[in-house]
């Protein structure tokens, strides 16, 4: 059975990953080829998202979308934000790009934008359609449609989680020496620490446990390593901003 | 100019308003009369809502829809989710009245929500259009579409808010006692906490600042007055969780 595409809903997966230096978000190619000479017209990427088929669920094709474009069919999705405005589809590519699909650019498209952060060494993408790709985050040009702006809005919160919840953690191994730590935040946040300053935020934060253990190596100083309490980061959470009992 | 109704897309506003005891909810009786006879089919209550127009922005349309029932026109309005379900509209009075508004119940409707929290005291309902009233969370019944789930989700995302930011605040006066809060605390929370287990974590948390003040009246032991150090609140969230310098 042929599935009518909803015409005026779409969803778009900022899928960010972390390759133990940098934060990177996976974009996909676009290329319009002319009809009769197969020329190309234009090329550039756009994040993962496509239309939901009539009476799908929304968080069902964000998955169905990413599966068919990387083969990654088992990740953490969350709802961040839709977005509607519309003028969101107004460059003169895009209504070509959407045209080229048999649709119609002039329809009030509403995208519903779902995000992700996973370790890069620990997912393959399995490239199952078009070509798909981690690019840094704070490299990835002009992207199609208002992707830059979707892109922006996944980003801060993402940015936002990383100060409230313990999220650092899920992606830094069960021991970490400092260094990696201060690498992550630094990737995420976009912006350098002070070496100096940031142990002294460590030296703080009693659900960061110095661990007797180091790397083993040839380094003159080995690093130490360092262990995540949850149960103390909650604790310490509830005792000075959570009323309830 | 007629403006065109998307078919596709509306918006819900989940209104929460505190009254100095309860936590209430803003919600718009639906009643529906026979065509010809006049005759009462059904009544009963959803949140405010309804569709957008075609080319309407998202928050544009929650503003519109608001101030049209209520004459509220310059509240904080936040998205919170889209629903986006195939089965939101399933109950037949819910396509009876779709159909009664001219629209097809059959086709696949997104609903993006946004929600609010406000003083009731402060706030002036103008009823400019339908009959609109302010129900305690705990008692609304069945609503209309899929709206409890949508309420249920709210409340959530409100509570979550709650322990994480310093929302509670903004809905206590500059100088509150610890009753006062506590009230509040309760009303969002949906439970009841004891009086010296509460009064114990305040004394840890340094943001809370008591006064000299004290409430004048004839009780015999006048409540002490607190207030709300937002620096101090922040300088303790930053040290403890945030590693920005």
């Amino acid at each position: 059975m042929k599935r009518s595409i909803h015409q005026n809903i779409s969803v778009d997966c900022v899928i960010f990953g972390f390759d133990s230096s940098e934060l990177k978000v996976l974009l996909v190619e676009r290329e319009l080829h002319d009809e009769k000479t197969g020329e190309l017209i234009f090329k550039d990427r756009t994040l993962t998202g496509n239309h939901i088929y009539l009476h799908e669920e929304l968080e069902s094709a964000a998955r169905r979308i990413l599966d068919d474009l990387t083969g990654i069919d088992d990740i953490y999705l969350e709802q961040f934000f839709t977005f509607g405005s519309p003028s969101r589809i107004s460059k003169e590519k895009d209504k070509q790009w959407i045209r080229s699909q048999g649709r119609n650019p002039d329809e009030h498209i509403v995208t519903v934008g779902y995000f992700s952060l996973l370790d890069i060494n620990r997912v393959e993408i399995k490239h199952k359609d078009r070509n798909v790709a981690w690019y840094p985050v704070g490299e990835v040009g002009e992207l199609g449609f208002d992707h830059n702006e979707i892109l922006d809005k996944a980003l801060s919160t993402l940015r936002d989680k990383l100060m409230k919840e313990p999220l650092a953690y899920e992606l830094l191994p069960d021991k970490f020496t400092l260094t990696q730590m201060q690498t992550l935040y630094q990737a995420i946040m976009g912006v350098e620490y002070d070496k100096g300053n940031f142990r002294k935020k460590v030296a703080k934060m009693k659900y960061l446990i110095p661990l007797d253990e180091k790397i083993v190596g040839n380094a003159h100083r080995p690093p130490r390593l360092y262990f995540f309490s949850r149960d103390v980061y909650e604790f310490t959470r509830k005792q000075l901003f959570d009323f309830s009992v």
